[in-house]
C-alpha cells in the first residue's frame, strides 16, 4: 500500500478546497504556489506519489520506473487532446508539418499508449497528441495520468488544449467555438465530484487570457466564424442534450425547444461532453487550458448530423488549424520554431520522391 | 427536424417515469408491455424514430436506410459489451470457438463500426461483441444506439451482458463477480440523469434470475470464486474510488479505509465505472441484462494493480468463460448449438494445417 499524506496535510487541503469559493485571485495564487516547483516544473497536489516505489500510469501503458519519463516527455509544452484515436493521429501528422518537425530517417510516429488499449498517444517534439474517449469519466482518468506524467517528466508550465466537436446553439455548422466557461447540466460553472461518498464541486475554469489569444489568431480570411462563448457539458448525447432521436424520449419537441432557447439566452453557444472535467482538473492542477470545438450542426435546427463526410472532415480541421497557429506562435516567440525548421528533412523533392516510389513499385 | 411525440404522450411518459418508484412488478409489467411488439421484437419508448426518414447510428457507423439492419443483425440474441476494442475482439474469437460458429472460407471477422472511430463491434452469429469505452457517458451513447439497433433489426428478446474488470472490496484478485445491484456514488440503486436541466432517477436494476443463472454456471472445478454482490459505479478511477495515487489526493489513508469498509459493510463487493447506466438503460428498455466482472485486486490491500501481465490476461478470460457457458446453454436449449456445430469448418486437421502453413512460408 502506498504511503500516505498525514492527516494534518489532508485537513489543510480540505479546508482549502472544499469550502465555498474564495476570491478568484486568491485561489489562483494559492493554486500556482502549490502546483509548481521553484524551477517551474509541475508539482503534484498529492504527496503520496513521490513516496511510492513506482507509479504505474495504467491507462497510458507507462510507468515511472519502467520508462525514463523525463527523457521521453521532458520537452513537452503542449498537450492536445481529442475524442478519437484517429483524430489525434491526424492532428499529430498535421502539427508535424505545421511546426516543421522532422522525424529521423527510417522512423514513423508510434502510438505510445497502444498497449493500454484505452487511449492513443503520439508525440511530435514539444506537442503531445492524446485521445480521451467520450464523456467526463474517460477524460478524468486520462487527466489524472497526464498530470502525473507532466510531474514525472518535469515538464515546464505545460498548456493543455482540448480539440473537439460539438453541437452549436444558434451557430451554424462549421463554426469554431472557444469555451469561455464550462457549465454542467445545472448550468453551474463547476464539475461535481463524488469523493469518499461526499459531493465536492471544483470550479470549471479555463484560462481566459489563453481563450482571447486563441480568438485573436482567427483570420479574417477564414471562411468561417470563430467565437468565444459558454459551453454546456452533458453526460449523454441523446436525452442529456435534448435530442428527440435517442432510444428514449420522454419530452415533446416544444419542451426541447424551450430548453435550447433557455440555454441560448444563458449565453451557451455549444454542447459537448468533456469540458467541465477538463477545466476543473487542469484548473485544480494549476495548468493553463483551453477548449476549442467545431460545431457539427445548429441544434436549433435539428438533431441528426447530416453534413456530408468531406464537409465534416474539413470542419474538424478548423480547431486544429487554430491550435496550430497558437503553437507556432509560442514556439516562434521562444525561438524554437526556427530551430525545428532548421533540421534537414529526408525529402528534398516531393515530385522526385513520388517518381522513385512509383519506379520502385513497378520493379517488385 | 424529426417529427415529435405529442404533448399528450410525453405527459403520460413523464407521469409514469419521473414519479417515485411504484411496485416492482407493476413497473416490470408496464415496461414489458411498452417495449415489445406482439411478435416479441424490440419496441422503442420513442415514437419519433419510426417517423424519421432515416436514423443514423453515428457512433456505430450504421444507418437505418444505408444498411439492411434486419438482414445484418436480425438473428442477434446476445449483446456482449466490454471496455476495450481489444478485449471484445478477443471475446469474439473466443465465443466463435465456444459455440462452434464457422466463418465462410476466405473470410475473417471485421470491425463493423471501424469507421466510427468510437466503438468496435464484431458479430459472431447470434452474438454481438461491442466495446463501450470507459465511464457512464460513453456507455450511455452506445446503449442508445444498440437499443435502436435492436429495434431496427427486429431482434427477439435480446440479452445484454457487460463483461468487465473491477476493483474488489474484500475479495481477492481473480474473483469473478456478478452484479446483484448497481449503486451510484451515493449508494443509491439508480442512475441520475439530467434531462432538459431536470434531475431524473431511473432504477439501476439488473435481471436477478439471469444473475442467479450465471452464478449456477460457475463450476466447482474453477480455480477461483464466482460470487454475486453489490457493485459501486463511480465517475472516476482515482479520487472517485478512494485511491491515494491520483494526481490529487485530499484525504488520508484512514479516511480511505473508513470509506472502503463502509462500502463492504453495505454489501459492496466491487467498484467499476459503468454498471448503473448499463442497468438503468437496459431496464428502461425492458431488456434482460447482467454485469460480470473480474476483480484485478482487493482494494482493501492497496490501489495499484500489480499482478503480472500473464496472470491479468488469464483473469480477464474468467468472465468470458462464464458468459460463454451461459450462451452455449441457451443456444443448446433452443437446439441452435448443434446446428452451428453442424457447419463444416475449413480446418480438418489442425496439425496438417500448421504443416501446410509452414511449408508455404518456406517457399516464399
Amino acid at each position: 500500500m502506498p504511503p500516505t499524506i498525514t492527516d494534518k496535510i489532508a485537513h489543510d487541503f480540505k479546508a482549502h478546497c472544499r469550502t465555498q469559493p474564495q476570491d478568484d485571485d486568491e485561489i489562483d495564487a494559492y493554486v500556482h504556489r502549490i502546483t509548481r516547483y521553484s524551477d517551474g516544473t509541475v508539482k503534484l497536489r498529492n504527496s503520496n506519489i513521490e513516496l511510492m516505489d513506482q507509479d504505474i500510469l495504467y491507462h497510458l501503458a507507462l510507468g515511472s520506473e519502467s520508462h525514463d519519463l523525463q527523457e521521453m516527455f521532458g520537452e513537452v509544452k503542449f498537450v492536445c487532446m481529442g475524442g478519437t484515436p484517429k483524430r489525434m493521429e491526424n492532428f499529430a501528422h498535421f502539427i508535424m508539418d505545421e511546426i516543421g518537425y522532422k522525424l529521423p530517417a527510417g522512423t514513423q510516429l508510434q502510438d505510445i499508449s497502444a498497449y493500454s488499449y484505452r487511449y492513443s498517444m503520439y508525440k511530435v517534439g514539444p506537442v503531445l497528441c492524446v485521445s480521451h474517449g467520450m464523456g467526463t469519466p474517460s477524460v478524468s482518468i486520462l487527466m489524472h495520468e497526464m498530470i502525473k506524467l507532466m510531474y514525472h517528466a518535469k515538464c515546464m508550465d505545460p498548456i493543455f488544449i482540448r480539440i473537439g466537436t460539438c453541437g452549436g446553439i444558434g451557430v451554424e455548422g462549421g463554426t469554431v467555438i472557444i469555451t469561455e466557461d464550462a457549465l454542467d447540466g445545472q448550468l453551474r460553472n463547476s464539475h461535481e465530484f463524488t469523493i469518499l461518498g461526499e459531493t465536492v464541486h471544483r470550479p470549471a475554469k479555463l484560462d481566459k487570457k489563453l481563450a482571447r489569444e486563441l480568438k485573436s489568431l482567427a483570420s479574417s480570411d477564414d471562411p468561417y466564424d470563430t467565437i468565444i462563448g459558454k459551453t454546456l457539458c452533458t453526460n449523454d448525447f441523446y436525452e442529456g442534450q435534448g435530442r428527440l432521436d435517442g432510444a428514449f424520449c420522454e419530452f415533446s419537441e416544444s419542451d426541447k425547444m424551450t430548453y435550447l432557447e433557455k440555454l441560448r439566452d444563458h449565453g451557451v453557444v455549444n454542447i459537448e461532453m468533456e469540458s467541465t472535467i477538463f477545466a476543473a482538473l487542469t484548473h485544480h492542477a494549476g495548468i493553463k487550458a483551453a477548449v476549442v470545438c467545431v460545431a457539427l450542426l445548429n441544434r436549433l435546427n435539428g438533431d441528426q448530423v447530416n453534413a456530408p463526410k468531406e464537409v465534416m472532415h474539413e470542419w474538424q480541421q478548423r480547431p486544429q488549424i487554430l491550435v496550430s497557429r497558437y503553437i507556432r506562435k509560442v514556439l516562434a516567440q521562444h525561438g524554437q520554431l526556427k530551430s525545428l525548421f532548421g533540421h534537414q528533412g529526408s525529402i528534398k523533392s516531393p515530385r522526385r520522391f513520388k517518381l522513385v516510389q512509383q519506379e520502385s513499385q513497378a520493379h517488385e
